[in-house]
């Protein structure tokens, strides 16, 4: 995109460095709300984390900064209108709900409790999303400070959804009842990563997800699995018997249906992603793994950015105590995720699974399938203007050329797209080894005071570089 | 065997009467003691449990009665020789711990806290097997009632282990070096069932069983599903697959050479079990099943009775708490048992199980396989002449005609067999709707007085009647 980055702003960077100690003292406060949205029993924690980021956006400058209820957890819209009339408008989403996390799945401080060390700051949701959500605040306060202006160059408004991680089941409909209120020209998601910290991308697509839980109830209780064993179905047994016909043997997910529509990758595209410097060792201990594995005729970095997947993220059912005990169980419980990519339905995926499931089993096993949501697979165009905006504003902020990745990863991205008819663009600095959904998650602060850096940037340069199509013609 | 049943003794059935009501309340008791052998946690009350029983026999009169430790949980031995010089000797086996129990599984009343109701006592081990071992010190007493003599007419030793539900990991070498104090001319199991109330029966064989934990790890912690779903191996689906690879489509054990060496089912025992008022819809209830379900070619008698299986007795990994989380998972478990038939080796089965697992998983996937034990499969010959003994006392309790069955649960009686050279007989009062293994275990209490007479009965029976082969004959 650009070959020589201009130089940061010398005032963007002083007003980052001086705010950063009050602006980390606040991020901690709020990473302190274990806002987990799959647990119903947090759910008075999703609204005083909603009531606190309200309050701050509004302690920030935010002349509009309200607590948005819906049928789950609530959602935290901000608007700060700029003082040009012709501006365009810019919406900002994260989200403030984080994944489960017990310090017992090998966390080193409690992830609710936050701590800094050597320049990292460890806890759930540190990354994924609210530090990527907080550095808004610090971007915006830069982006005054180096342009002496009292409102933002742009019309700013942020929605901050608190039910992404459990899949965003009432984002879509949150956005088609507010879309008068969140009208704008692009929409900015920070909620995705980059390459590292040595090599800084911009993300160009998200893929979807839909995930769910399938019950399987075989005898009304354990049974004795001498007096019984060979002679009934067991649920155990027929769950794994699910999993084991979800791929076939090239690692393809054999779901009937399932690859109808998948847009497959240029050849322009396969060779960006080829030059990227990946190294799968690298690779390998970022994702704590010890061997690649997936769809044949695939590289990893397609596999896990443009490919579609099934994947097991619990199974369960009968004694997992110690020794042992011979039973059959009654039942076993599978949690599925399947990630899709543009070009898939949702919709679809969920009725070929339900088919598929209620096909597989056999008499005496009965079952329930529930879907937690679904996110739109969502793809930005290489070429759009507004995303040349992003890419130099990244390339003020860390002083080198950016590059392209996508992200493996989900977000209601597609939703906003879809909702609002505009294109969405990805800005995030959140690197591999941050370890999202994982013990031990963390954010770089170094990474997340340029992220503000490059936030500040942008709301000038896309002011100064960028006129909106006129609206319909999106 | 007998067609005209003799009738039961007034003087063992009034003995029984009279000391009803303080058996059941020292049962009661003993039923209180949580001998769960599967939990490390519970090893001081197995010693509480042994040391109850031996003073217990004590009581009853064995002039013997001894706690044996093992390097698990002991066992008790009691003896009490005859006064006639040339009596056979019966050595009665059952065991003193119980399986895993806790009222969260669905129990109406505390497994550990025994309720009486309608003439049925509910407790973890009431039938499986406390309450079948305690039965013998009201036989014994009651035959020395009804015979009017001060030692029974056979030299009675009684051995209870403490570890059958745990696989027996010690009994062969506590079976070995106590062979001299435990030499005998005919073993008698006490931990099997019968048809139906109705129907009353003698087992003539049992299941062996070996089984085991598997433990596999993927990634070295869990890993978010998104940014590495699809491109590295996990660790539930490897489980799921193995559980699928375990039978092909006819459900036959999948296992290489599982069926080398299997005793088929003469075309005599399979019109035997064709005899039997078997109705499925029946069997279903008992079962708490809804289907039936098993190896092609085989009935469902044939199936649970005298075919070896695998089964899926626990299975986890990744999240199985409320909602999604959607992650890779860094490990998951199996738990598995093969129930084995004569002709079958377990060490053979679970070199094979070793070596398919080995062979199975993928690069990336690490694995552990834990064996609990392995107990032998058993088989009486039909025409036995101290089988003909047990059916002629049982029928004088039960007064009517007894059938045959084999026990598809397993227990230790092959290594009495083999360390003792000696056969293998049951005298077993529990039906299958005592649940054993499941909640609400439960023994009926007027089966467990018939079983006392019938013991009562046999120990006279087999003094009058059978002369042992002399020794080394066997």
């Amino acid at each position: 995109m650009s070959s020589s980055p201009a130089a940061p702003d010398d005032a963007v960077r002083a007003c980052v460095e001086e705010r950063r100690a009050a602006f980390l003292d606040d991020l901690v406060e709020w990473l302190r709300i274990p806002s987990v949205s799959a647990d119903p029993s947090h759910a008075d924690d999703l609204a005083r984390s909603a009531a606190w980021l309200a309050d701050k956006l509004a302690g920030t400058g935010f002349p509009v900064a309200e607590v948005w209820e819906t049928p789950g957890a609530p959602a935290v819209f901000a608007e700060w209108p700029s003082d040009d009339p012709g501006a365009p408008t810019v919406l900002v989403y994260g989200h403030h709900d984080v994944q489960p996390a017990v310090i017992a799945d090998g966390w080193h401080s409690d992830p609710f409790a936050p701590e800094e060390r050597d320049g990292r700051l460890y806890a759930r949701g540190a990354a994924d999303d609210k530090g990527q959500v907080f550095m808004h605040t610090l971007g915006v306060r830069a982006h005054l400070a180096a342009t002496g202006r009292s409102a933002p160059a742009v019309n700013l408004k942020l929605l901050v959804e608190g039910e992404e991680e459990s899949g965003s089941p009432h984002f879509p409909d949150l956005v088609r009842k507010t879309a008068d209120r969140l009208r704008c020209d692009v929409a900015i998601v920070s909620d995705t990563g980059m390459w590292s910290a040595e090599t800084p991308t911009v993300c160009t697509g998200m893929r979807g997800l839909t995930d769910c839980q399938i019950d399987l109830y075989g005898p009304d209780q354990d049974i004795h699995s001498g007096s019984f064993g060979g002679a009934v179905p067991n649920p155990a047994a027929e769950a794994a018997r699910l999993v084991a016909r979800l791929h076939d043997e090239n690692h393809r997910v054999a779901l009937p249906g399932f690859y109808d529509g998948v847009v497959e990758l240029s050849e322009e595209e396969r060779q960006l992603f080829a030059e990227l410097p990946f190294d799968e060792e690298t690779w390998l201990r970022t994702a704590h793994s010890h061997a690649v594995s997936g769809e044949s005729g695939y590289t990893t970095l397609e596999r896990i950015w443009a490919r579609p997947t099934a994947e097991v993220n619990g199974i369960g059912g009968g004694y997992q105590g110690p020794g042992g005990k011979t039973v059959i169980p009654s039942s076993a419980q599978l949690k599925l995720s399947f990630r899709l990519v543009a070009g898939q339905d949702a919709e679809k995926v969920q009725q070929s699974v339900r088919e598929w499931v209620s096909q597989s089993l056999p008499d005496g096993i009965r079952h329930e399938i529930t879907f937690w949501g679904a996110t739109r697979p969502c793809l930005t165009p290489l070429g759009h203007p507004a995303l040349r905006a992003v890419v130099r504003s990244m390339e003020r902020a860390f002083g080198k050329r950016v590059r392209f990745t996508r992200e493996g990863g989900s977000g209601p991205a597609a939703d906003l797209q879809d909702a609002l008819e505009v294109p969405v663009l990805f800005l995030g600095i959140s690197v591999p080894s941050d370890g999202w959904h994982s013990p031990n998650e963390k954010v770089e602060l170094e990474l997340l005071t340029k992220g503000a850096e490059a936030a500040a940037c942008l709301w000038s340069d896309l002011a100064e570089n960028w006129r909106p199509e006129p609206e319909g013609a999106v």
